[in-house]
């Protein structure tokens, strides 16, 4: 059972503080052993790649070769379930239609001195895709973090997903041809890191890194920052329910189990003014955890993080909303609009009954991949911009730089840069002197 | 004296890769020592702070208050020559003026299904500004990393800047004032970026933290990575100077100078088609050279990183400025425009012999925080953009749940994630019994 709070309690805010500073993922330190890792696959490419997919996946990438071919990606979509293909093809073809509309302008413009400025955005030329393996290896991610990477332009988007004992999941593959993706390579972990930031003597290197992965990819990631662009480092992922009367208990419900259900570090919140809601809400997790197949998983997490906070009202609320700063909130309630209208920190947000997160996960055509654990405070889910990059543009003619020049060289000299003033007056002696 | 390259040499590739690998900044393991200090900020908040303020800067924070408050910004502004206070208005009245454009819209659309779908854009509601000391304290600097987060709409920007033996530049407070930051305080180094992140009894925590440093200050803001944003890891700086026979050698050198002054670690580049221009640049720079006030620092910086590329074209040029991917390009030619089409890895280009890269670092209106150390293949410039974040939008309604429900339950099913699926259907067959 999720702990429950009322933020009438005098000790409602302690509670509070200890449920947003309660730590949910114990942070491995496995930096070391990947530092060597990384050292090791940048010394001897290739070979050291084989022996780590060898000694930590169990697979001889030798005799399987590091791609996977068009053969093997043929079969395994043949051995896929026609709905499963038929689901996944639409989502690509919403997930790209919502994408398309993200794509940035391009700005020229002259100003009244007659200086031309601007900006121009690029797709990045390529790009690493990080798909997880086993349990979490999940296609619909491969489409979430492909499309914006295709729809921005980018040339080159090849793919590394671990296969221990050989596994894979075909719809994985499967996604991936769907998507677009150039390259797949058999190899996971830290090792698939450093071989994307620096390549081997198969695998070209990229100029960034997206996509999730356990606690050594994660510090892969981290250590290559620099070499390469990362996206951000996923944590265990979270909703925020903010249900009133008007909401289905049942629903809410299944929401909070489809967050729990992912990891027993995810966190489910139900906030509510509704104590009769809470109530039936709590119940009905009980009832539909008892035959839910992943009932271990989400029953630890809703038990070890879950929570229910009951508010006076939805808008007193808010606040707690922007502290907890969750990667999804749905709002079912009567005018979600409006509750919607003020909030900041926040990664997406569901509105009313009938959208419950999961359509999001999957085909409502916005990115899943969305910022966790609080980064709402500072980030973005993933998208187009994160796949491009903006070159700025600046143009004078001998005029706007007599307009301009004078206050640069005092900057310049103000901040004890001659060769800078130099640069400028040096052209402003020549010209007066024309 | 820096290399010499020419592209029609038998050795041209090697040296040129040479180049492209030549380690310019001995990255000092400062890891374990900045982890001490976090830790040390976070158990023990102001008092950590004064500590280490005493210790690295030799600046009694307590005596003087953490905080710099009105009355000190009043004298420093009052001690600032006025023409430099003109200047630097200009270029914060420009660099405003370009920033605005930048500003993202929001999105709101219903599809043909009948989904609501959209995002929209808020700024982060607090941020930190980090500002060094000493040497490198650049109140032009300060105007670049305040515009763009004035211009989203932060609401709270706190800025630190060490203050060794006390001291600091007056004209850095100037500009904190001019770009409206809201808070000062006089702390910097890995402890700066401690409080920033974590907060201390003085110092609320920020949920982003922006601006150059040393390699305390960048290992710093590795390690908080995550628990707020931090802005790319900035290395030294460099330039490509791409010129014809038109370029006059006079300009050419005095930009290459002002690029190798601001660091031993700095890079100049002149890539050249006619070896009249890279014989009298050459010549230039040593000349120019010899009565500059920073003539040891720009002196090294030409000699160990300087280079010097003859081509048989400029546009044979272009792949290795792609390779290259320099922070600045200038392009001092006959039809400038032409050969900056194409050019995808480059921070931003200096278009022109009007145009020397001091005019962008001061007033031209666009952003000198640029990307540095070849990360142009994968970022850009400091903006706006870097200081909001968005929020997507996603509303069904019974109708277009029914229309796109099944074909996420059949993905749910598929990745195992039976609450997710069950999320959806037990709506669609409570619709299905009304």
């Amino acid at each position: 059972m999720a702990v429950e709070l009322d933020m009438r309690s005098p000790d409602f805010e302690a509670r509070f503080v200890a449920l947003l500073g309660a730590k949910r993922e114990a942070a491995a330190d496995v930096d070391a052993v990947v530092a060597e890792i990384i050292a090791d696959v940048r010394a001897r490419g290739d070979a050291a790649l084989a022996e780590h997919s060898l000694r930590l996946d169990r697979v001889d990438i030798v005799a399987m070769g590091v791609a996977i071919g068009a053969a093997e990606i043929d079969a395994a979509v043949a051995a896929c379930d026609a709905e499963a293909l038929a689901a996944l093809e639409l989502a690509h073809a919403r997930v790209t239609a919502f994408h398309e509309r993200q794509k940035p302008a391009d700005l020229r413009f002259t100003d009244a001195l007659g200086v031309e400025l601007g900006w121009r955005w690029r797709p990045i030329e390529a790009v690493g895709l990080y798909v997880p393996g086993g349990a979490a290896s999940y296609p619909s991610s491969v489409v979430m973090n492909a499309v914006p990477a295709k729809v921005a332009g980018c040339k080159r988007l090849a793919m590394v997903v671990p296969t221990p004992e050989g596994r894979i999941n075909p719809l994985v593959l499967a996604a991936a041809r769907i998507a677009g993706v150039d390259e797949i390579y058999r190899v996971g972990g830290a090792q698939a890191v450093a071989a994307l930031a620096y390549g081997t003597q198969t695998i070209r290197p990229v100029a960034k890194i997206v996509g999730p992965g356990n606690a050594w990819v994660a510090a892969a990631k981290r250590r290559v920052f620099g070499a390469v662009g990362i996206d951000m480092i996923a944590g265990p992922s979270e909703v925020v329910v903010l249900a009133d009367a008007t909401a289905d208990p049942r629903f809410v419900a299944a929401d909070l189990l489809a967050q729990a259900e992912h990891d027993a570090a995810a966190q489910s919140i139900l906030i509510t003014d509704d104590p009769a809601l809470a109530r039936a809400a709590a119940a009905e997790v009980e009832r539909q955890l008892a035959d839910l197949p992943r009932r271990d998983i989400a029953g630890a997490s809703w038990r070890d993080n879950g929570a229910i906070i009951l508010a006076p009202s939805l808008e007193a609320a808010l606040p707690l909303v922007e502290r907890l700063a969750p990667e999804h909130l749905e709002i079912i309630a009567r005018d979600p609009e409006a509750l919607a209208e003020s909030i900041v920190n926040v990664g997406a947000i569901f509105l009313g009954p009938y959208t419950p997160e999961a359509i999001g996960d999957y085909v409502g055509g916005s990115n899943h991949v969305l910022p966790t654990a609080r980064s709402a405070r500072f980030s973005s889910g993933l998208g187009v911009l994160d796949f491009m990059k903006r070159t700025s543009l600046l143009k004078c003619d001998a005029r706007s730089l007599a307009a301009l020049g004078p206050a640069a060289v005092t900057l310049g000299r103000a901040e004890a840069l001659d060769a800078h003033a130099r640069s400028v007056s040096i052209r402003l002696a020549a010209e007066a002197g024309r």
